[in-house]
């Protein structure tokens, strides 16, 4: 399976490109073809002096639609609308959207749109063929950097084509030590969204750092 | 520091007596006083079967407040605004909410009041010298039944008074492995109810039984 992620050269789009490299073939989109090619370079020397092997290339974001079968939506809740108003040939893709619509106030807030969630209003952006999922919403950028440490965190998967998201299970389950659950249809990304301020809010009061869950 | 709990003859009510009753001096209510006293009688019998010591006896819904420092509210959501509206004296109580507002259609939906989550609807009905505070709200009733079992699991708490929050994480952290966590004011207890349906929503679609999480 050949992944794409747009907005690959974002923080939480970098470390991803670190882990799923060395286990899928990854084109890595940005809104410049040269910021995607120097940030896969450098996650490609990063590896290579870690004695892995790894699969990508820095492409645009059309070009990350175009040459995978899976397409994660690597983007801050803001891009969302505007980057996807620029993109087409979701036909018949599988998409994963690890966005969480949020706020920083003292505390972190969940802020979704109108239409109940980040998830749900991109399923109305995106062609009716496209086979939409959540997926990788609470796990941190700097988690995803921290080579070292394996991610020992459990991942609730949503959405409403059941073939698409029993994949998506599998390619999570094949990174580090993550663990898909199924959480349900696309219905319930409200609650996986929200997961997000809470585990931040989390870290903030506790003073810990880039706080994971796990189910059990 | 002494425990009153309305509705403590339901699911929840009767498996958190049977864990705090070994613990804290605890005050059980019900609706009926009689009702009360039956399930206090079964508690006592099933800890002195198991060789443990114990503290409660059975009270109506209005003298387990009168008799407690802190109340904890096991009532389903429903039965809030009713429940409340027969109940006075919270006045410089702690008072604890594990209330979620959650629907079940073919899945679990949080379905939350105008006030935006169970609890903030309960500060509007309580009087304003009340510290209200959520906690306890993803330990399902079955765990708290079994007896047998620790309760490993991570509890989320919030609340906007520093200090009762602070003692209700110590009174969280006396009860067999729970671990509590401040998740900061009680504006975030949206996020911390609906973690309810997302856990029974993974039981659900997993096979798997009584859901708890972690963080880490």
């Amino acid at each position: 399976v050949k992944i794409g992620i747009v907005g690959g050269t974002g923080d939480i789009g970098e470390g991803m490109a670190m882990r799923l490299s060395t286990v899928f073939d990854l084109v890595v989109g940005s809104r410049e073809q040269d910021k995607a090619e120097a940030s896969c370079t450098i996650t490609r020397e990063t590896l290579k002096n870690r004695g892995q092997e790894c699969s990508l290339c820095g492409v645009t974001n059309q070009d990350a639609v175009d040459g995978a079968d899976v397409v994660i939506l690597a983007i801050p809740f803001r891009h969302v609308v505007p980057t996807l108003s620029t993109l087409h040939g979701f036909e018949d893709k599988i998409v994963i959207s690890p966005v969480n619509p949020m706020e920083k106030k003292d505390h972190f807030v969940f802020v979704p749109p109108p239409e109940g969630s980040a998830a749900l209003l991109i399923q109305k952006l995106l062609p009716k063929e496209a086979r939409l999922c959540c997926a990788f919403n609470t796990i941190a950028a700097n988690r995803w950097k921290a080579l070292d440490e394996e991610l020992a965190y459990s991942v609730p998967v949503c959405g409403d084509e059941e073939e698409a998201k029993q994949q998506v299970m599998g390619i999570v389950n094949r990174i580090s030590k993550l663990q898909a659950f199924n959480a349900g249809p696309l219905a319930v990304s409200p609650q996986i969204e929200s997961l997000t301020p809470l585990v931040l809010n989390i870290a903030r009061y506790n003073r810990m750092r880039d706080v994971g869950i796990q189910f059990r």
